[in-house]
């Protein structure tokens, strides 16, 4: 067994490798090997040593990604035989990173574990395009939620969310957007402003604005895809180019 | 007027110098001016040029904070005059930062505005104590509130917020935990995990955990105070020390 086997979860950032912490480069740097996700930009592997072993635990094309319990055990093999293991993930690694099942697992071996924080896409992708989260007299807070519930439909906590002035984002739900529309819609929300932001913080970052009723064609004729982020609440509104939206919207009544 | 002007909201993190992101060192580097708040780790003024203004615009001692106009005032008076002003702000300026105002008022003025994200300390503070905001099968979402609304009462998403699975992480509200534990009380949920962090990533950090039933005690013997986040969820669990909360609680049946 290596002596300094630990295992540190590293939150890559919602994509610009300038927005990784410097304390996230520090644990890249004394790296021994890294595990790291299909959206950790691959930039950020450069700051590794030479010797560093890096392995893409992501999906592949026409592949499943590697399954959860395989990644586990790379972690615990891994942090035994060589050393510091840094397991780099999109965003932050506890925010649907599934990186407390990682922890816990690791624990039983009795290896060290060590967190740095990211900034998550929720925060980080809707900061850059100034659409600000909470804003005096119109939201109190935010609310996360995963579109990707291990049972494949819309988490239940959107059905409470619908109904609050929370600003809400959703990730990972991009392909659930015709379900999310309609729950708004049957909640009377058809004119909440909404934003869509794929390959946020990248050079091919689109942004798509709208309202629950508009929403849907305009990511169609945007050509949106995936990985996107789902962004609702009247904060949307405060997006310097909303005013387009409305008065778009405007010419149609 | 300088032809310069411009001004970059940037997110300083949690606490820890190290947790700022490399962008965000950048925006410091270039500053002309930085207004900075109480939260933010002065360490972080050392990249500022030599020639940059910093100024101070937090709560003094005895003294209430400088006035939100004021400081819209002073965004603008020192683009116009300086060229880049830089406005450092702890955690992530839109998360309950006033940043949505600052940028709607500098906006008016023609000034260009930018914004370097950081990490919220609801994502890094419970991150550094590995309690995940997510987990499968635990929580699918998790909803940041804030404890300091414009009317002094609790805002009313915690009323719903109380009732849903969602992790709660509620920020500047230590000074509400009282009202929040007879929130939760009151809703059934005496037994739920709690965690409060005081001067979460720096040296001297507190950690309290607890269940709703025994938070009260547990934060007058630990002496906690200002500033505090509160974590509310069954996440809180999963933080290594909480064994032993289940114990003493068990011990006292």
């Amino acid at each position: 067994m290596n002596n300094n086997a630990k295992i540190t979860l590293v939150g890559a950032g919602p994509g610009d490798p300038e927005l990784i912490s410097l304390k996230g480069i520090k644990a890249i740097e004394s790296a021994d090997v890294i595990l790291y996700d299909a959206l950790v930009n691959e930039q950020l592997l450069d700051y590794a040593p030479a010797t560093c072993i890096k392995i893409y635990v992501g999906k592949r094309a026409e592949q499943q990604s590697i399954a959860q319990e395989e990644i586990n055990q790379l972690l615990v093999d891994y942090a035994l035989t060589h050393g510091h293991v840094v397991r780099l993930k999109g965003g932050d690694p506890y925010v649907f990173g599934r990186g407390g099942e990682e922890v816990d697992y690791v624990r039983q071996f009795g290896i060290e574990t060590f967190v740095v924080p990211g900034i998550s896409s929720s925060i980080g992708l809707t900061g850059l395009q100034q659409i600000p989260l909470t804003y005096r007299g119109i939201s109190e807070s935010f609310w996360v939620i995963t579109g990707a519930t291990s049972d494949g439909k819309l988490s239940k906590d959107l059905f409470t969310a619908v109904h609050t002035e929370a600003t809400v984002v959703v990730l990972m739900g991009y392909s659930k957007l015709r379900e999310i529309v309609a729950l708004y819609k049957a909640a009377g929300k058809s004119e909440l402003p909404i934003a869509l932001i794929q390959n946020g913080s990248l050079p091919n970052e689109k942004l798509v604005l709208g309202t629950i009723d508009t929403i849907l064609d305009e990511s169609t004729e945007k050509r949106i895809g995936v990985p996107a982020i789902i962004i609702l609440g009247e904060v949307v509104a405060k997006h310097r180019e909303f005013e387009k939206v409305k008065v778009a919207v405007e010419s149609l009544v």
